[in-house]
């Protein structure tokens, strides 16, 4: 999407053909800041210290991460050693390990010599299903926006989102932000309204910074703030990402998710989650059986932002003896979802729903 | 109740028998500071600049302004410009209205030259009438949670409160934490999950200060996270505070109490209200009819706290241009509350429970 005026990516190969550039995202929003990749460790360091994040963006990293590598050695004890550091970055990230696999059945047969070239068309083609991924999450959450258009005319249709589900976690377009910016583009005035998302801020630093460099009208709320907003009629839907979905439509989101599912459910507010079809664990039924991660109590207890004179400082908010405890994900129930925004369409949050898009999971 | 091994209250009047400290609660919980009030003005500042805050202290602190200014000038005149200034400092706290008009009635009767005696007399009684209230809540909550300890024998028993309804924001007790430290007093295992209470922070800065200084067991959480803990059975029950609270028990609470309200039904945990009688407005049916004050959107862009190195520092966690909406309250329908908590019982939230134990609003 665009930043400072200019259409961009969060992943690309640099001019010179090989070396690899991202956006830091841990100096977003306050500073901008492209990073040249130009080896595998580089590449390892980059998503293990969270410059990139969002499990479709971690993958494509990774994707690049073996390309890198295979320039310094393209032999196949170098090739399952880069495999397996990038594995070690994030275990628990999905995409991370599809996007290794498919860089590993892409490259074993590859001739030695043909190897580098072989990784990055399909790292480039890796990034380029992921943008198209999220463009077809647009096309098919579109119509949804529309509808609330028509319903009130004349003004903008407010939409919810919780967490970045943006461009900035994938390559471009973003899954709960694709239709929002397909909308904004076709010339339907829309207004998002952007959760906080503590305790990592999350919506603060980068839903709130991809949103206003696009240029799309939003408000920053408390993650406190939803219930009240949609109490008055002020939120026409929700969109919002996930991070693992079950085979029956349970949804698990960034904590905080299933807070807002429930108010919109007693508001009549239509709730809708985007995803790519590869973040569906067809093997689960129950939603209750995803391993909740849990974070550092300092993500909670400490907050980094910049002074009036542009310094980058960490402040303590809490007593210093406090115990913490930090989940960094809930589980929304399908039963509070309205429907699943995938690459192939809107499927009800069924296993049902699912299969009738999906029919080789049937 | 006790900070840093002394029982403490909010509020009390000097060894010099006139003037008269409170606890700066601007400086918390980094650093635990009395300030002497000598003067109306300085009093009144207290209240503006929320070195005190909550509704009954609001209402004490008010009570003791009109003793200081008594001091200056017990004249008529001296005494109208007194109520008139404190008046002018939070304008719409229910019970800073309540207490000036108490002065008031107890002091324009008297003979001017006894005035000052009056005014220190009637508002010792407007502070220790506070104390009773909490504790009365407090001996009328407890059941509720020696009820949830019977049912789980051997472990402590975790509710979960948001925002600071705690002693803090009375004279002592507290609302909200008066069962709960009634119960700490008692014996009966408990543990408090303390709402960050975004965007303020009062449940990191000021509730989980006053729940270590006591030694009642807790954690803090983000406020993303209670319906996550309720749905893993990690909640027996929640008890909130209230601003404000309609004849039909509807409540008006910190911003994001209706998201916990939500959430406790949905997983079938009692949610109750602690309030004492003064907060409700007979006048009201409908929730929806209390004005919600918008705050600066400054409270959520901006973060106060200390460095590693004890300095205190604001940061900003957002772009510079964003746009910020803050609303300070939200309204929990009666529906959700399994039950206001009050000085002369537990009443169902409902006009007819309310009117049941305050016969005289039938």
């Amino acid at each position: 999407m665009i930043v400072e005026g200019q259409a961009q990516r969060t992943i690309w190969v640099d001019r010179d053909g090989w070396s690899v550039n991202i956006i830091d995202q841990t100096r977003l929003p306050h500073r901008f800041e492209v990073v040249t990749l130009r080896t595998l460790e580089q590449a390892a360091h980059a998503i293990q210290a969270m410059l990139v994040r969002g499990a479709p963006l971690i993958g494509a990293t990774a994707a690049y991460g073996v390309c890198l590598a295979m320039r310094q050695d393209f032999g196949d004890a170098a090739l399952g050693n880069a495999c397996d550091r990038l594995l070690s970055t994030r275990p628990t990230a999905v995409n991370l390990r599809w996007a290794i696999d498919e860089m590993l059945a892409a490259l074993y047969t590859v001739p030695k010599a043909g190897r580098v070239e072989a990784a990055y068309a399909r790292a480039a083609e890796i990034a380029d299903a992921d943008v198209e991924t999220c463009r077809q999450i647009g096309v098919h959450g579109l119509p949804l926006i529309e509808q609330a258009a028509a319903v009130h005319p004349g003004r903008a249709v407010n939409i919810l989102t919780h967490c970045n589900a943006g461009w900035l976690a994938t390559v471009d377009w973003g899954t709960a932000t694709a239709p929002i910016y397909m909308a904004h583009e076709a010339g339907i005035p829309v207004h998002v309204w952007v959760d906080e998302t503590r305790p990592r801020n999350q919506g603060a630093s980068l839903t709130a910074w991809e949103l206003g460099q696009h240029g799309v009208p939003h408000t920053l709320i408390a993650d406190n703030a939803g219930g009240h907003l949609m109490q008055h009629g002020l939120v026409d839907l929700c969109i919002v990402g996930t991070d693992r979905t079950t085979a029956t439509g349970d949804v698990a989101n960034k904590i905080g998710t299933y807070l807002k599912a429930l108010a919109a459910t007693d508001n009549g507010v239509p709730f809708y989650v985007a995803l790519p079809s590869t973040t569906i664990d067809w093997r689960l039924e129950n939603g209750f059986d995803i391993p909740i991660e849990q974070r550092s109590g300092e993500e909670l207890s400490h907050v980094t932002g910049r002074t009036k004179w542009g310094e980058s400082v960490t402040v303590r908010i809490t007593p210093k003896e406090t115990p913490v405890r930090n989940d960094a994900f809930d589980v929304t129930p399908a039963r509070l979802v309205s429907g699943l925004i995938t690459e192939r369409g809107v499927a009800e949050a069924s296993r049902e729903g699912l299969v009738a898009l999906f029919p080789e999971h049937g």
